[in-house]
Formats: structure tokens, C-alpha cells, sequence
């Protein structure tokens, strides 16, 4: 009889769990997000999603299509920050906020941010559906222009969220037809009439936040390596991005002598080589350097280039290591332009500290997929998040589900249904632990 | 008595030389070069001047209306060679032709090419109307494409002229729209209905053609470095044109860590340093090596580079030498390609062999000049000319003139006035000479 009862009991326990409450239909998700994906530039697989562009705009609609599906009190700042909220019983609490993006980089692919807006609807959507109360305010966002594609800044909408935007910065990016952000921004409806006025209507007050957390693609092959289900996030490695301009004389590819030339696309290449170097020389495998781009001018097979323009990204966990190989690049940069006899200019787009993940949202997540029978591995993020900005201003996590070969920004990026549906179940746990709310039977009301 | 005679005597020579019967106004061919220059894709001083393109349309009529103006009769072959022709009195014999183009890569100056078509419809025009009667009939023309921008080829005129084309070959050439060569040619009124039709119409009879001179800006720092006016050339350097491409697997430049890329960029900038390391290696000033073409996708900062499309340009006077460089750079790409993890193609877009200038050309040159008390270089052209393809089919022969500090394919490409109306003047002399016509009160006729 002993035995029998608990036998019982542990089955009382599980039919109640709040994790059996919920359900998240990971197919449905994917369904969206390949929908999602339809809003390109370029032909599918392949995802070309740029800042206000028609298929952003498109994308937009989308999204706050799903959120009103959802349920969700839709809202919108100057930045075309989007906003879908499920109110709480306490308004004298922060909400519990959660997102990522759905612009992508050209030839990009269709999970890297758009599963933690999409993602995340679901999970909002799920949680109204099974009766959650939230205490604390769920909200779910869409943020403006994560990738540097289009002003070659990275978070727009969440630097200016926290307050990390300045007018003079922002005014100071032109896209390559040189629109400013505002005058993008009010051509599709967003914006403002001043700078000032843009950055205030973002900026998140004090205390408006309680939590913030973001459902990501790895977008790096450990968990998959691992066997892994759910990744915990413990800290955002540190980015920086670099300019270099270098400019020479160019010449005909037949008159002009090798003694005589100053080519600025050999200067280039140098320095992409340099790039590598100085990351490996650090001898850590959370060193990472990349020259991605590389353009040169007039680009003729015969004339001498007399131009070269860089794109430098450079991420390290460890942000004063990472600020020594900024500088050796740098460093670099000066001795090419010297002993090649190029002028040459390096402008530092953006060097951001790293950030460390809170951790009661670390906890709510190993929880939450210790209810779901799901393994869990705590890792960095090497990519560059919104996350990021909001630890500004929020405690943050992240939730990371495994991704095929770590691909991403590819078109070959690629989540199983299956993780899916376990990130946003992990998701859906984690915000209503931290919300504070009351399932309809819950346990504890027993 | 007997001294007077003399002096009479000389004095009537130096009245009745055929330089002094021709009047070459310098002026105006820089007038008619700076209005042919505002034909272009770029503001001025740039000019860009890309086959068939509305400006290379604007740029053909305008050749057209001087020759008609210059009292030339006007033809043009169905690959878009426009030939404006004054006749000679011997039909049985070849003509003397000269010519250049007039096309202009992008951001290129306003000498280039040009200056042998204008500058040559000057001489004839100056001919013409100091009574010169040809023997051999004078024909001056416009090359279509001494370029390469369009469609990766260059001289497609000459080539096509010259019989150095087949049918598969031009076919196989599109531009970066996908449109072919005949269906350009067709879209402004040259071309034909097939490519063989095409090249027939283009490929020049034995016999139609006595003596070819082009007239051209040095492209080089050469004539006026050693202050001389004249450059009689006496070969043409051999060119090689290579296309390589570099294919990785990108992904991002946050997550995807150093040890697992196959970065595409990094292995073209390798290549590029190769060119320049196996061009040096051959210690001849002689040798030029060029990555004129440098493309990366997607191009994005934070993407690790998937493709790099390389345009490489070697030449050399030595064409055995020339050939060992592009089997340097072929094997170094393999290396890069094997050692980088990425794969890679090399396409292999021409390999022409050198041409040596007719000697009967080089004299007549160096005597025009003589005559006209200018002094002379003999030297060879590194720049490629349609005078590489026309010395297959004819004797061939160049005058170059200065360009300031060397400079070509680029805005502030420059020749002085006077530079010019001396290479015109010495054009028109060397053409008289070639043709064997008679000069209205010649000495010989005395
Ligand atoms: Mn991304
Ligand atoms: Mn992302
Ligand atoms: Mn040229
Ligand atoms: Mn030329």
C-alpha cells in the first residue's frame, strides 16, 4: 500500500506540472517562420531582409498579424521597435520582456532572430491558452535592425532602448545612398521629427523591465556536437567593428611598374591576412576575426586598384583581449599604409563590452527544461545579440537551441521542428516563472 | 653666285617640306576630347564609357559627325567598327589605317583611346585640306570594346577584325545581366543575325589593309621622365587575363569559430599577394602583375566570406616569361585553395602572344618626327592596343606621346596640348609617308 501511494503521488505530480499545461506547436512555428522567410530579397532558401525596406515592411505587418492572433496589445516606438504585450496583475512590477529580430543580412537564412520573435508569440499565445496568469507583464518584441546591413550599426533599436544611441551617432550613419536613419525611418511611418526626439520616444524608463530574455538559433555547432538540448547562456562575447579605408594612386595594369605602384587592394589584402593572424596569435578559441568585407575601386581587371574599404568584426569573450588584437589590427593597419605608401583611415564603428547573463534567468531556464526532461549545457554566445544592450538596462539571458553544423547567416541555416518546440516550451517556462504568475490548478493552489 | 645658289636652294627645301605644308591644330583636338568626355556614366573629370551604353552611343555619333565634317566616308561593320575613309588614287593596293577606341572603363580620363581616333580624323582632315593626294587610300577608325568592362573581353573589335575569334568564344561571353555580345550589338542597331554572320562581316580580306599606326598616350612615365616628344614602339607587351574563383562554407563571424572556417576572402587575399610575389620574382621591370577584380559575398561584416571572384591581369615584353607567371599564380591558387580548405576554379580569359612593330612603320615615325625637329624614344608599349590584334593581319606600328607622371584609367589621365598636336602632326606625316601620295608643290615634282 505504501508503495501504491507514492506510485499516486508522483503521477498527481506530473499531470500537474505546469510544463504539462502548456501546449507549443513547434510545426506551427516553422510554418511561420517559412512564411516569414517568403518576405526576401533574394529566392529562397536564401534571406535577404533589409532595415524599411518593402520586404521588411512586409515582414512587419507579419509579425503584428501573429502578435493580434496572439491575443497581444500591440505597441510601436520611433525606432519601429515592435511591442506585443499580455498584461499582468501587478502594474506596479516591470514587465517580463522577450525577442530578437527578423531582419537578415543578404543571402542570410530563416531562423537567426526570427525564431525569438515568432518563437516567442507562440509561447505568449500558449500561455494565455492554458490559463497562465502572469503577474509581472509578458511582452514579446520585435527589434529594429539588429544586423549592420543597411546603416552599418549593429541593435539600432536596442542600443537606443538602453540608451547606448546618441543623436550625433545616429545622425552620423548614412545607408549607401546616403538616407539618413530618420529620413528612412518617417518614409515608412516610423521616426520623429528630430534625432532627440527619436531617442527619447525608445528609451526605456527605469523599472519598465524586470527581465529580459532571448530565444536564439547557437548559431555555432556545440550543442549539436554535444547532443544537447538547450543551451543556457552565460555571457555575450564582446564586438567590435572596424572600418579601413586605404587609398593609393591606381594606374594602368600594363604601364604602371611594379616599382612605381601604391595598391591599395594589396594593402586589402595584407591586412584581412593580418586580421587572422592577430585572432589566432591570442591562442584562444573565443578569439574571433573576420574581414567580411573587402571592396576595392574601379575594380577593372586592368587598372591598379586605387581604393580598398574593409569591414573588420572582431568578438572575444574576454573584452580587454579582445581590445589588444583591436589594436594590433590597428597597429597593422599603420605599417601596411607606411611601407605600401597609402594613405589610409581606420574608424572604430563600435567596440561594446561583453555582458554577463543573470543569473535567477539562468536558473529559471535550467529549471524550466529540467521539467521538460531536456539537457542542458551552459555556453557563451559568440554572436552578437540585442541581449547585449538590454543587460544595460535589464537582467538578460539567453536560450539557445542547436542549429545543423552551426550554419548560420547562410541559407543552409537549420533547426529541427523538434528543438523548436522545445526552445519555446523552455521559453514559455522560464517567463512564467519569472513573471510570477498562477497556472489555473497550479500545485501550490492545492 | 655659287653660294647664293645654295642657300636659295635650301631655303626652297625647308618652304616646300611636307611638314610645313600641314597645319595641326592642337587646340581643337583637346576641345573635341573634352566634348567627346562629357559623354560619360561618371561626372567629369571622371569618364566611363561602357560599350553600348547610351553615353558609348552618344560618344560613336559625335566620331561620326567629325569624319563627315572631316570629308571621310563613313562605314560600319556589324560588330560596331566605324572606319571614315579618304580615298587614294591606287585601288589596287591596301589602305594605311589608323585608329583607337573610345570606350573608357569605369572612373578612367578622357586620353586614353580617344586621342587616336580624334587626334587621327584631325590628320586626315589636315591632309585633305593641304591638297595631300593619297596613293594608298587613308582610312582612320573607332575600335568597339578595346576595353574589357563589358563583356571580360578586350579589343573585341580588333579580335573580330583580326580573325582571332570564333563564334563559341564570343557567344560564351556575357555581360553581368546575362546579355550576349550579339544581343547588345542588335539592341543599337549593329550585329547580325548569328554570330557567324557577325564575325564575317567584321574579318578584314588579305590585302584590304597595307600599314596599321594607332596613336596613343604613353600610359607610362617613360617619354616624360627622359623629356622626349615621341615614342616609336617596337613591341607590344604580351597580356593574360585569369578569372579565379574561391568557394567556402561562410557562417557567422561571431559564432563560427577560427579552426572550422574556410574563409574564401582570406584565400583570395593570398592570391592577390602571390600575384605581386610572382611578378617581382621574375626581377624584370617588365613584368606587371595585377588583382584588378577583388569581390567577396555576401559581403556583410559580420559574415565570414563564401566566395571570392578574382580578376588577375599579367603582361610581360617576354611572352615565354609571361607564361611562367600565370603558371605561378594557377599553382599558388591551388595551393591556397588546398591548404585553406576551399575550392576553387581558374579560368583562363586570354593569353595573346607579344607583337612586334614592322620596322618600315618604326622609320617612317622616327623620320616624321625628325622632320618636324621632335625627339624620340624607342620603347615598348606595356598597355594593351587593338595594334596587338591588328599586327596579326598587317605591318603595325604605335607613336606614343607623354601623359603626365605616367597616369591612365584614372580622371586626371593628362597630355598637353602641344604634346598632342606634335603626335598628330608626326601621325599625319607617317600616314602621307605610308600611303606614297603626292603633295600638291612636292620637291620631287619640281
Ligand atoms: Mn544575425
Ligand atoms: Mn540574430
Ligand atoms: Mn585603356
Ligand atoms: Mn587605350
Amino acid at each position: 500500500m505504501m508503495m501504491l501511494e507514492v506510485v499516486f503521488t508522483i503521477s498527481i505530480f506530473v499531470l500537474t506540472s505546469s510544463a504539462e499545461k502548456l501546449s507549443i506547436d513547434g510545426q506551427r512555428v516553422v510554418d511561420q517562420l517559412t512564411k516569414l522567410a517568403t518576405f526576401s530579397d533574394h529566392q529562397n532558401p536564401a534571406v535577404t531582409r533589409i532595415l524599411f525596406t518593402p520586404n521588411d515592411m512586409m515582414a512587419r505587418s507579419y509579425v503584428k498579424e501573429l502578435m493580434t492572433s496572439a491575443g497581444l496589445t500591440i505597441r510601436e516606438d520611433a525606432m519601429g521597435n515592435i511591442f506585443g504585450r499580455f498584461e499582468g496583475s501587478d502594474a506596479t512590477l516591470g514587465s517580463v520582456l522577450t525577442g530578437s529580430h527578423c531582419d537578415a543580412i543578404p543571402l542570410a537564412g530563416m531562423y537567426d532572430g526570427t525564431l525569438g520573435v515568432i518563437g516567442a508569440i507562440e509561447a505568449l499565445a500558449a500561455l494565455k491558452k492554458a490559463g497562465y496568469k502572469p503577474r509581472r507583464a509578458l511582452e514579446v518584441m520585435m527589434f529594429t535592425s539588429e544586423e549592420p546591413t543597411r546603416f552599418a550599426l549593429s541593435c539600432v533599436g536596442s542600443r537606443a532602448m538602453s540608451g547606448a544611441l546618441t543623436s550625433e551617432y545616429l545622425s552620423s550613419k548614412l545607408d549607401e545612398n546616403g538616407t539618413s536613419f530618420l529620413e528612412a525611418a518617417n518614409a515608412v511611418g516610423y521616426g520623429s521629427s528630430t534625432y532627440h526626439q527619436l531617442l527619447q520616444d525608445a528609451l526605456v524608463p527605469k523599472g519598465k523591465i524586470d527581465y529580459f530574455v532571448e530565444l536564439h538559433i547557437e548559431q555555432g555547432p556545440e550543442l549539436e556536437k554535444e547532443s544537447k538540448d538547450i543551451g543556457v547562456v552565460t555571457a555575450i562575447a564582446a564586438p567590435a567593428a572596424l572600418k579601413v579605408e586605404f587609398h593609393g594612386d591606381g594606374g594602368h595594369a600594363g604601364a604602371q611598374l611594379m616599382p612605381l605602384r601604391n595598391d591599395a587592394g594589396l594593402a586589402g589584402a595584407e591586412l584581412a591576412l593580418a586580421v587572422e593572424r592577430h585572432t589566432l596569435a591570442t591562442g584562444s578559441v573565443d578569439s574571433v576575426g573576420t574581414t567580411g568585407v573587402f571592396e576595392i575601386k574601379p575594380g577593372a581587371v586592368n587598372s591598379v586598384p586605387r581604393e580598398a574599404r574593409l569591414g573588420i568584426d572582431i568578438r572575444d569573450i574576454d573584452g580587454v583581449r579582445r581590445d589588444k588584437t583591436v589594436e594590433s589590427v590597428r597597429a597593422s593597419a599603420k605599417e601596411i599604409a607606411e611601407r605600401r605608401n597609402v594613405r589610409h583611415t581606420v574608424t572604430l564603428v563600435n567596440q561594446d563590452p561583453p555582458a554577463i547573463c543573470n543569473s535567477d534567468i539562468q536558473t529559471a531556464v535550467a529549471e524550466a527544461a529540467k521539467e521538460l526532461g531536456l539537457s542542458t549545457k551552459s555556453m557563451v554566445s559568440r554572436a552578437y545579440h540585442d541581449s547585449l544592450f538590454m543587460a544595460r538596462i535589464a537582467p538578460t539571458g539567453m536560450i539557445f537551441i542547436p542549429c545543423k553544423n552551426g550554419y548560420s547567416h547562410r541559407p543552409d541555416e537549420f533547426s529541427s521542428v523538434k528543438d523548436i518546440q522545445q526552445g519555446v516550451h523552455v521559453l514559455a517556462l522560464t517567463m512564467a516563472a519569472l513573471s510570477g504568475g498562477s497556472w489555473p490548478q497550479d500545485k501550490s493552489e492545492l
